[in-house]
């Protein structure tokens, strides 16, 4: 038979699982609980049990598998060693030796955001481009950066950590990561609903939003039905966003943006807000880049993980 | 005999250019007057003719001639072909083009923060490391990102821009090229300068400024004597430059900033004002970079650009 790929996307609630041809089909795809406790010392074995438990169930043989793909939330050097990921209690971890040893084939390991990028420039919102960054605007705010189509990874693995991108030196809360006024503050899900509550705590401006349960969405469907302290909202989501895609893109000159994660569902209106800010704070010679939206949802992750190996076969 | 390398670096005022051996030793350099007039287009014939000159004079026939290397103040594309060129009155130039039929030998051009970058790399304040962002603190702000070794052009050659970084949203006086609150306008000579300027007429406090021509040098000068209205002049420069660094060590977590250009001539000094004011706005993930300053002052870009054609040859 032909060779089969394993994609796995390890999160702090879910690690989810796919198998895809050496094509890059998906042609099956599960989740399995993230156990954190104990340090995480679980996970990987985990991740090993589910993909022998599909082997059997399938009947894929050990030669069958060219690879594991593996993107995990944390700082992952070019030797698939992570430094430590916070979400799941991981301190320094070998994930390419520990997962290689408990299934005899080989394993790939990035950070998930840069998987996920992968596989939006794999088969998704970035598919023919070569130079793109990959935001992805979840619970967090992470990024990918790719380049000639290859992952920059950074010297420790921290090459695209834009979501604690100073954007706002006037912040006075705190960001999870301790410093203050990062682009994750405000334009991450949980951002978005801090910044429609200190609107809403500023005055009695009559809103929708006084009388809806808080959230990316509900905020941006009052924004799509015109309610004026939700659009305020979304100017500021645009404005701090735009300030920090303006970053990247003076550092790196991409020519795609490929904005994904739970927020971007809101759909394009959300570039509508984004775009003309980031011409504002944009040196002419970067405003080329285009603004798309992801595509690939919540298996961006296992695609591109799976993208990982089927790479490196070709 | 053995094969020699031009380097040139056509800057605003000056072309510099130099003459290497294959293995990347200088052992001749000299400048010309950058002619800016007609849309400066004597600037590459007058950059041929005295190669050409040179050539005559030491005896070089165009077959010992391995290659020239051009740095040029603008955005570069892969191909050698300059977008545009304010500081020379350039359009779209085919620099490679033009200047490898001028001569008959080959021809690489890249932005003049590059190549300093790249010259830095090979033998000068960066050697030894291989991801590399060098910052010149000249009039005005430039960057150089090297990655794996590699120079980073960007989709349209504008990569590194890093001088026009909005690291001060509330700036309402304009950067050069229209924005506002540029990195370039607090780091550069001439930020620091107007640093100064702005302190001094806030109030009467007494500083050595008030009786000296204010320049770059002796901003610093005042800081080393202890003055207390230069000290807080140098916490703004360190604040904003600390600001910028903090985006590009998020984007692409380097090793090593290089810090060169004129302002870079203060000394260590600038680093222990910077430094304290980057771990603030960076992420722990991309606290390891290291801070060096460069070496080769005005002469890394010619380093730079002989490595352009010396790196190709290896």
């Amino acid at each position: 038979m032909s060779k089969i790929v394993f994609g796995v996307d390890v999160g702090g609630t879910t690690v989810k699982l796919g198998v895809f041809t050496i094509e890059g089909v998906l042609t099956d795809k599960w989740e399995i609980p993230t156990r954190r406790e104990e340090g995480g010392k679980y996970i990987l074995p985990d991740v090993a049990d589910s993909i022998k438990a599909k082997c059997e169930e399938a009947g894929y043989a050990k030669e069958d598998i060219a690879g594991v793909g593996v993107g995990v939330p944390g700082p992952v050097m070019e030797n698939g060693v992570i430094q430590f990921a916070d979400n799941l209690g991981w301190g320094e971890t070998d994930i390419s030796g520990v997962l290689g040893g408990l299934l005899d084939v080989p394993v790939k390991a990035v950070n998930d955001a840069n998987v996920a990028a992968l596989g939006e420039m794999c088969q998704g919102g970035a598919q023919g481009f070569s130079d793109v960054v990959a935001v992805t605007l979840g619970t967090g705010v992470g990024g990918g950066v790719i380049i000639g189509g290859k992952l920059l990874a950074g010297s420790i693995g921290s090459a695209g950590e834009i979501g604690h991108l100073n954007v706002e030196p006037t912040e006075e809360e705190s960001c999870n990561c301790g410093l203050k006024g990062c682009m994750e503050q405000y334009a991450s899900a949980t951002g978005v609903v801090r910044l429609a509550k200190r609107r809403l705590a500023k005055d009695d401006t009559p809103s929708i939003l006084r009388d809806t349960e808080l959230s990316a969405k509900s905020v941006w469907d009052a924004v799509k039905a015109g309610d004026a302290v939700a659009i305020e909202v979304a100017e500021k989501f645009g404005y701090y966003l735009a300030r920090g895609l303006s970053f990247v893109a003076a550092v790196v000159n991409p020519e795609v943006f490929v904005i994904g994660g739970g927020v971007s569902k809101a759909g394009e209106i959300l570039i509508d807000y984004l775009k003309p800010y980031f011409d504002r704070f944009s040196y002419p010679g970067t405003r080329n880049v285009q603004f798309r939206l992801a595509k690939l949802g919540n298996d961006a992750g296992i695609y591109g993980a799976a993208g990982l190996v089927i790479g490196s076969n070709q």
